[in-house]
């Protein structure tokens, strides 16, 4: 069985890896992971930077936000993840940076189309961009209502969270989940890629374009994770 | 107390960070630093490449301009330096860099629009762009003048310094400060990548268009750096 | 003689230089080696990240994709570097990247034209994009499929694969080939620079633009690889 | 005095800066050095990379292009080199690249506005782009042809070779000199920094735009290299 200990180091490795992956500068983004058999989330103090962060500096809450271990002030963005690990059956981990070119997306406020194939090798779907929250929502429970924006409008697309696994809020930026905390980061880097992929994209081609066939991303979505899917080892 | 040896060493070490943050190839940036106590500034001297940079070749002066100590001619932007410290309450560290994204925009003659809570978290409005300084201002004292025009013109706009630590010279390039020079320095990096995501967003959304409503500019200011922000360690 | 197990290690090699020349991130891109001696292809399995591949993981195939060594699946890519090799002379090494810029034009379904002598220096026509495949095509072996694409499209536009070893697949990403893997990964990176020069080109030209005239092209061309070439050493 | 053995050292180095600078990847570029006290030029053979070259693979000739020693053929481009030597008064130095931003300049045909101070730091006057050469240039000796195109545009500009130390040639890339190879290297660097900015800028304020006010291009210009500079260090 998984230990609290090994959860402080999962989570302190996957947020050493932000700057390695280049998706954030400073302190402008978070990883958790979450076990379910311990019931408890281990995430990142907020304000520290990465190269500063030790195991022991990482907060420990269950899925209700109490505080179990730890003496600093989890990230502010702590009720966003939460509520994605509460509503997304399944997931381990959350990622949240400020990602070049994915905030682009999100300031512009437009969903990233599938333009590629390197797209539909993971989500079969354009990259969802949620609207910017209402001033009502955000004078409430500001990170808990973000959650709530994520999963609203998935639902009300019909976007299964298990196929895409990433997300823009319109005006902030990225949101990635994935049954780990590495495959969640593994998701923001791709993200940052489609993103900037996308962009030069439209920028060769002279403005938006079609999307890619149904078909033809049917058939790299499922060569990765349909039933018979071939891709990587078995 | 704080003592000149000090002084000295902070000004070397926030000058070679220049380059590591890649906010300046060969010697197109400066960093001073300002100890109250000791009415002194540290600035980098004119010229000099900061992987050749050590602590003896920091010029200390005094707010009048006056060299206290070191043998190379202080940075020829040291007069615009000074008028900050004497202008902006409560300043120790100013920061002059020609990075890519921000002296764009600068040449571009604009300034940068609240695209995103990024812009948000650091700045509660545009960063502002001091227009081109006339042929009169620039015949007389030149780095003075700089100095003028930034302070002059922050106050026309009703923007307050310590709330938008960063500013834009029209044609030139990018002035930013803080409490520390190390703070200073955070504001120069963020501001390179705020510069670059707006022009990434205005590219993707295609034109300019409308900043973030002022509701959620002040929720993120304020979860910052308002009388109750809850973003980092107590 | 070379041996397989020659053949291994410089596959091995060839694919550790994928993140080293920024040609892919994760495992978006792959090398094969063609040994004509030994009728044998190495190439990398499937999904095995850059840093963990070891020389014992590369599979060894015939041309008609039997597999002879190795232990793991191979890339999902494997029909389209055998059926390259099958058609195209004297080869002895394919790349698949998804590099970045090479991909956007590739996802903007356009060739890159000729725009300047770093181009014509590897090849002298534009890198021609063959079309999106038909759903027919895709349904059936698809990998088979898109390597047909790639030749039957090179044949009708009369381009003979030896002068020019880069092809871009519309919504897809690049193939590049050459007398050994060395050669093929050189053509990845250099077809990734100019994708991303025909890029600015066209930027800062304010839109698409005739090529460069033929006698330019044919003198750089010539100069590098014609009969009177005095590029490199002899 | 200095030595052959002190020239071949000399390029050696400033040969390896080149990709140190990102600007050439492979061998896309070549530095040469001109010690006049000898007579004699040294530079890059052709088509060998950088990090496999050694001191005495660098090509030694005097500036009629006699080999005087060393047994590999000289860079394709040295009769370029030679030209310029024996045209611009006092250069001790010159570097041809093929860097990305300043070869899309070149491929576009377009000279760089001064559009700031960082330009007019290092030259008073747009970076000139000498048109593309006609057939029958390129028939003769292509190379020589090269050199004269050069200087026989920038006479024709009225631009004096010691104040713009840097030019564009249509459709090819940069050449850039100095007093030494290492100023015709920063010279190089320099440039590649300006043709990013003015393309940014460009980007940023949506088209092309008048360049800085004349009195502002002299007033930075005349500090840095004028009578009565001020900057650096005496």
């Amino acid at each position: 069985m998984k230990t609290v200990k090994e959860l402080k180091q999962e989570v302190l490795e996957a947020n050493k890896q932000i700057p390695e992956l280049k998706l954030a500068i400073f302190t402008f983004g978070n990883v958790s992971a979450y076990y379910p058999e311990l019931g408890l989330v281990g995430i990142k103090p907020s304000g520290v930077s990465y190269d500063k962060l030790k195991a022991d500096d990482i907060v420990v809450l269950d899925l209700e936000g109490n505080i179990k271990e730890g003496t600093l002030r989890p990230s502010s963005d702590t009720p966003t993840h939460l509520h994605l690990y509460r509503h997304f059956p399944d997931i381990g981990g959350v990622v949240h940076t400020h990602s070049t070119h994915a905030t682009a997306w999100a300031q512009a406020g437009r969903s990233i189309p599938v333009y590629g194939t390197t797209h539909a090798d993971h989500s079969p779907v354009a990259i969802p961009c949620a609207p910017i929250m209402s001033e009502d929502r955000i004078m409430k429970d500001y990170e808990v209502e973000t959650g709530l924006q994520i999963t609203e409008y998935l639902k009300a697309q019909n976007i299964n969270p298990e196929y895409c696994q990433m997300v823009l809020i319109e005006g902030h930026g990225p949101f990635t989940w994935g049954a780990t905390p590495s495959k969640a980061l593994y998701n923001a880097a791709v993200l940052e890629e489609l993103a900037q992929m996308a962009k030069l994209t439209e920028s060769i081609y002279g403005g938006q374009k079609n999307g890619l066939p149904e078909y033809l991303v049917q058939k790299h979505f499922q060569r990765k994770h349909g039933p018979n899917a071939y891709y990587g080892q078995k």
